[in-house]
């Protein structure tokens, strides 16, 4: 499937149209940012560990319910996906309190949350990503009802088949970002990616961070977190 | 209803106990503060306008069927409420783009919305009351789900009161603040007050600003907007 016109190039990846109208192929990059781009970098290898742990879990997903823009791997950066438009909400859900929520809220990072919370942001690198609520989605007109009650449902649905699957590779899923998109016969599907860019991973028995938190925290050991996750999404 | 010690002081108002341990007396300070009480100041007779507006506005909310807090004024700047504990959510209701919803989301203020917004903060001064939605409410055991869907029926409620109500004074409800309490037998009511304080106020006919935004933005003549939203809410 051959590459045509650059339609999209986001922080991490590069979307090209193709021969057919209907496919997309996804190009992932090195290239790494946090706080809205406040700091960049790059980390080696990040492209093709994310392209692979994306290219292994969407498979499962479809398979346990939750359907995808994947269709298959192309190449190390590449694969070929379902061509939707993106619902500009990010859908993060969070099972143990981290990051911006723990922030937000003065917690300390760590405690399980007494069930998982959905949150929804608005897709906006202007705005920064801000936080809104369903309301906010629907009065912007950014979803409908119906897709935002699919939405949600597919977001648990995820975590609920994530954090076993994870837990069983020695991790805790401890929060990540979604992003949905619409087929052009206006189906919700999973899109975007999942990798240690988009979620929190933490070492369930030593806590060690296996996530883009080490880019974001300067805490070193970037590449190697990178390649132990893909380790254990794909060799078990 | 003699005040016997101090419960709680706001930014706004100080609540006392009674010798009923079911009721409380509120008393209505002319403090003003903004930006999470980095502006202070005070607005003269605030205090009175505040009282007379809430004490006129929740027995009519209370005869629409929206249970409150409220039991009578007992002087210029006190009223009698039922003693509950609040729940520590601030419910905005928003019809029309302004203040920090703009901000966050970069529209220009004034467009009404193509439906009203519930938003709900946790009330805390320290982190700067945050923007939260149900399921951080949930987890954080902040309120309960009948609880939740009970202060969103009523706030919606008010707006239905309210909006018609203003209309028919020569205003636009724009947005309000909302606070509810649990009595003690369990019951959601609408407590603290509805005043230029809480709600965003335009003149529907000049767009003039008859509320706390007057304040906020230093645009002067802010005692002059108190007594007007005071003398349209009780002169008809």
């Amino acid at each position: 499937m051959q590459k045509l016109e650059l339609r999209y190039e986001g922080k991490a990846k590069r979307v090209y149209a193709t021969e057919d109208p209907g496919l997309y192929v996804v190009e992932y990059k090195d290239d790494a940012t946090a706080f809205n781009a406040q700091k960049r970098g790059n980390i080696s290898g990040k492209g093709e560990v994310n392209n692979a742990i994306t290219a292994a879990l969407f498979p499962q997903l479809e398979a346990a319910g939750v359907p995808t823009h994947f269709v298959e791997k192309l190449s190390d950066r590449e694969q070929l996906v379902k061509a939707v438009t993106i619902i500009p909400v990010e859908v993060v859900v969070r099972n143990v309190a981290a990051g911006s929520f723990a922030k937000r809220l003065g917690l300390e990072e760590g405690p399980l949350l007494a069930r998982p919370v959905v949150e929804y942001y608005y897709k906006s690198d202007a705005l920064g990503d801000p936080l809104i609520n369903s309301d906010t989605a629907l009065a912007m007109g950014w979803a409908n009802e119906a897709q935002l009650a699919e939405i949600r449902r597919l977001a648990l649905e995820v975590n609920r088949f994530l954090t076993p699957f994870f837990e069983a590779r020695g991790v805790r899923l401890v929060d990540f970002k979604l992003e949905f998109g619409v087929t052009r016969d206006g189906t919700v599907v999973l899109a975007d990616e999942i990798s240690p860019d988009t979620c929190r991973f933490w070492d369930l028995k030593t806590g060690e961070k296996l996530d883009k938190d080490r880019f974001r925290r300067d805490l070193g050991g970037v590449e190697d977190a990178y390649q132990e996750m893909l380790k254990r999404v794909v060799t078990r």
